[in-house]
């Protein structure tokens, strides 16, 4: 047998499995485990009826083009249709600025290769969504966190940060942030620091990623549309690359997402996408575009919006009944995310096994951090399991947490400094 | 404005658009052009009735996790059945060996990060697949090419390329080929040489990639079956990862491929495609693995392997009717493409905007080569075009010829060292 390590890249030698995506194959295992882990969108919402019709016509032949390779930037309707969606959001672009992506993953690598080399620095939120770190990671670039308030990132944190790098001689590429109902804490940036990080961007020079997957599942008690304005529709400078899905809206199985960004790095875009995969399927694009056309988006989000509260409320009641004395989260007021800590200093990968053998699940915290914190948090995802599961699903977690607090503890993990 | 220059990658700065893509925006301008440019399946073959049936049942909305994400791998029973048309190749796999990939193109773009750094040397066919070369180019390793033969690539000239990178310096970490109707040149190599290369490749210690998209396609008056066996099959030692697709014989709008690869350099697969885009799409490869298990696959391969027989027919008649004398090509033994070499020192890329005025169009061979050379050579597919199309195209192409050897020269362009 060859010893395959010595072919390996740099790169490839310091890639790790992404936490959630371990956690998807616990749960694919069959077993009565309920998952609070992935943040599914409820496939229970889909609207299959409205999808089957469209691809019937769609596959009925007269148009060849639907099986084939297409432009790399995009099946042209659909991009007209997200010029539209952007407008909406309050931010005018155009074709020239636009490029459909398959999912968002695929978005925040190219921005990654496009934007950062070795050595570089990406400053990210502490915590920040897992995809983005193991994108971000392949540049080896340096990960450098930025710890938030309650409402998002900290402004003084930043720009010390910031100067940090300064000093060390690191160029600052990009500032990478969620500010709709943040992955994984479901924080929301104010309006005034959105303002406020435009102005940052301009004054350090710096561009800023908005990864921007969840906003229209804002919560009607503690969220409304003028609350999820991206900083894209006031960035007059031209710092914002703007990332938005319809992953979470319609469905993750089409992968089909978008950038937008100003023209020159558009173009870059889709260069670094023509050496990745192309171009995003043909029948995805399509049907995506129909549904959009036909006005299924449009009916559904009214539609995800309420359902996604009622599980946050499910699982906020059954987490408030089993664990509110020892548990702690800032209340979702949006997405797919609940994001706690955990009584005690409890570290939650080492309590894995023990929810595992009770039969949930969830990630540990420690998966969003690039300094190696976060030992004690929890991310539960209440987007995908039934309100009965949800609230089972608790009593599970709720367990496992109080026998890990009465468990003798074993000895602290080492600290590893990322 | 912005200046984003000053942003961009080493590697964005480098990235050039891909001449078969730029020609496929030529080709969408909507006049009366005949492409013989991208290696695109003819979509009036493309099993429409039936991927309509298979999606009608997968859309039923019985199983959510048809357009859920999925795992990174891939959906398991394609995992499967693509385990079964390994085994009909001649090549016993595993599903710790496989991975589902969004097109060949993702493949190819995986490979490149999981083995290859900065200043590494990759070795490819003089000419090769300029999407090899797109992907490969990404990570700034160096591209070496080896002469071919008329029997594929020359293994003198390869063991000769191999030490001079030995005594420059550079780590060789894998060479890269097409065994079957290699794109561009259409070319086939002996089943001899292909233990040969085997051989070389444990003697000095390199992994070899090989690409195979076409080798269903082999047309029955010059080619069989056990012509093109793969590499893999003979592989005792694990040197081969082996890409194929989906792409040419089913559709390529479904983006649906696969890596057979060593375990351990699979799994380093997997971890870069979590980074890249999560997974492929769940319905797409749920067609795919339907169309396998229902007999449409089987059906297709004598179908298409007839259908691009007579094409090339069509094309090789047409072109030797009006250009016999002065044009040289290798007669293509299956898959897509004709390589063929142009009179009189002809510039193909210069050429290019009076075959657009003549409506018609192909790639310009300097594409395909990573050493600046083959400025005389045309790549034509006559995979899409109907025989009515191709025999007109070629009447274009031979004008265009006519007109370009009759035209005053200008002068050569500055030969640029890549």
């Amino acid at each position: 047998m060859i010893n395959y390590e010595p072919f390996l890249s740099r790169s490839a030698e310091k890639m790790k499995e992404s936490a959630i995506r371990k956690m998807g194959g616990v749960a694919a295992q069959g077993r009565d485990i309920i998952s609070f882990a992935p943040g599914y969108p409820a496939p229970e919402l889909f609207a299959w009826q409205e999808f089957a019709d469209i691809t019937r016509t769609l596959l009925s032949g007269s148009d060849g083009a639907v099986l084939q390779y297409g432009p790399t930037r995009g099946y042209r309707p659909l991009l007209e249709t997200i010029t539209g969606l952007m407008a909406a959001r309050g931010a005018v672009t155009s074709i020239d600025r636009l490029l459909v992506t398959t999912g968002s993953q695929q978005g925040l690598d190219l921005v990654a290769r496009v934007l950062a080399d070795p050595g570089d620095a990406i400053l990210v939120e502490l915590p920040t969504y897992t995809g983005a770190i193991t994108a971000f990671r392949n540049t080896q670039a340096y990960m450098i966190g930025v710890r938030q308030d309650a409402d998002g990132i900290s402004l003084d944190d930043l720009d010390e940060v910031w100067k940090r790098q300064q000093q060390v001689g690191r160029r600052v590429r990009f500032l990478y942030v969620v500010p709709n109902f943040q992955n994984p804490t479901g924080l929301l940036i104010s309006l005034a620091k959105r303002h406020a990080l435009l102005e940052w961007a301009d004054r350090r020079n710096v561009l800023i990623v908005e990864d921007d997957p969840y906003r229209d599942l804002y919560f009607s008690d503690a969220a409304s549309e003028s609350d999820v304005r991206p900083m894209r529709s006031d960035d007059a400078s031209g710092r914002i690359i703007y990332l938005s899905s319809f992953s979470k809206t319609l469905a993750p199985g089409y992968r089909v997402a978008w950038i937008d960004a100003p023209a020159p790095l558009a173009a870059k875009f889709e260069l670094a996408k023509q050496a990745a995969d192309l171009c995003t399927g043909g029948l995805d694009q399509r049907v995506i575009h129909q549904a959009c056309r036909r006005g299924v988006l449009d009916r559904q989000l009214p539609i995800l919006r309420a359902h996604y509260q009622h599980k946050r409320d499910v699982m906020v009641e059954a987490l408030r009944t089993s664990l509110g004395e020892i548990l702690h989260w800032p209340a979702p007021r949006g997405g797919f995310f609940l994001w706690a800590t955990l009584p005690g200093g409890l570290d939650a990968d080492a309590m894995i096994g023990r929810a595992v053998a009770n039969g949930v699940i969830y990630v540990a915290g420690e998966a969003f951090f690039v300094d190696d914190s976060g030992r004690d948090r929890v991310r539960l995802s209440f987007s995908a399991a039934t309100p009965e599961r949800i609230t089972e699903g608790v009593a599970r977690f709720a367990t496992t947490v109080r026998e890990e607090l009465d468990a003798p503890r074993e000895r602290p993990r080492p600290s590893v400094t990322a």
